[in-house]
């Protein structure tokens, strides 16, 4: 079976479509997805990188045209936050603390949809509360995981070890040491999905 | 037959993929191809962009797994310029004078090759004499062209008139006014290309 690593931070639309389409692979394809939640906000920093919406014109086009072209390619709802830029500390914090529970994946699925389908203010705790009971998730167990200094520095040394491996943004996916950075290399990846490897 | 509109600059290594994978498109499809000489160096100063390789890891990963990646997926040779960032003011004012003469495919090629496969320091003027001789231009007229105001002028303001159509890097591909930034779009290029539009 091949084993790949998701980068990932819930912030990022084309991270939203990159799990979206790894959702559909894995229906079709063997494959063992392993998640590495990370800090969008502290790779930029730590490689000078930026949002490609810091460019109004880039931005532009990537949210009219070319984030709902892809939405469309993978069948899948996309809607734009009306609260961009979401700040997803807590969440990944979230996410770091769970990612070795059975709910793991299905946490992913809940925040990754409430940001980009639902639009939510995943910023905000209380929305952030309400998600998380909604979806009969652990509420308190998760907001007291959160300001635990354990999972705090363990989202930090796994931001920082991300960027030593080479990334400079999200979704960036490694299959053994290949990498491949966007939502739009995922063909790419089927196609190793598709052959058994030397 | 479809009409489509390519703005480029011979600096870009992503715009020689796109220009060599827009020739293959033109073997199998009825399409018209329209090139647009724009100055990269002029797009990103009106709208704030710079080149992915101002982004160290970026830049590494691009020439090192990416680059390639889409030249094995077009069957094309791609070599990494010693000498990038080359000046192309002087080869974009030749393309914008020869944009209406019969030669215009063919000095692209040759200037795209000369660059991206060849890998010649096409910002000396000696050598676009000499890789214009060999290729049996009229190198005395191209040059005369260069330094005509109405060349100089007419370049600038398709420059703008990109920036002006929403344009914030090449290359980039209209057909009518959807928008593709990117080689790495040219599959949705090719969706509309196989079918007759609505």
């Amino acid at each position: 079976m091949i084993e790949l690593h998701f980068y990932f931070d819930f912030g990022s639309p084309t991270a939203f479509l990159a799990n979206a389409r790894l959702r559909q692979l894995q229906q079709k394809y063997e494959v063992k997805i392993n998640y590495n939640p990370v800090l969008l906000g502290g790779i930029f920093k730590a490689t000078g990188n930026s949002s490609p919406v810091m460019v109004a014109a880039k931005g532009e086009y990537m949210l009219k045209h070319d984030l709902p072209r892809y939405a469309r390619k993978y069948g899948v709802s996309l809607k734009f936050n009306p609260h961009f830029p979401i700040n997803t500390l807590q969440l990944m914090r979230a996410a770091t603390a769970l990612q070795s529970s059975e709910n793991f994946n299905h946490f992913v699925d809940i925040i990754f949809n409430s940001i980009w389908v639902e639009g939510l203010n995943m910023g905000d705790e209380e929305v952030v509360k309400s998600t998380l009971s909604k979806n009969n998730f652990k509420t308190s167990e998760i907001l007291a995981n959160i300001s635990s200094d354990s999972v705090k520095q363990t989202l930090i040394t796994n931001t920082q070890l991300a960027v030593d491996r080479g990334l400079f943004g999200v979704p960036t996916i490694f299959i053994n040491n290949e990498m491949f950075f966007g939502q739009d290399r995922l063909d790419f990846v089927e196609e190793i999905l598709q052959k058994p490897l030397k």
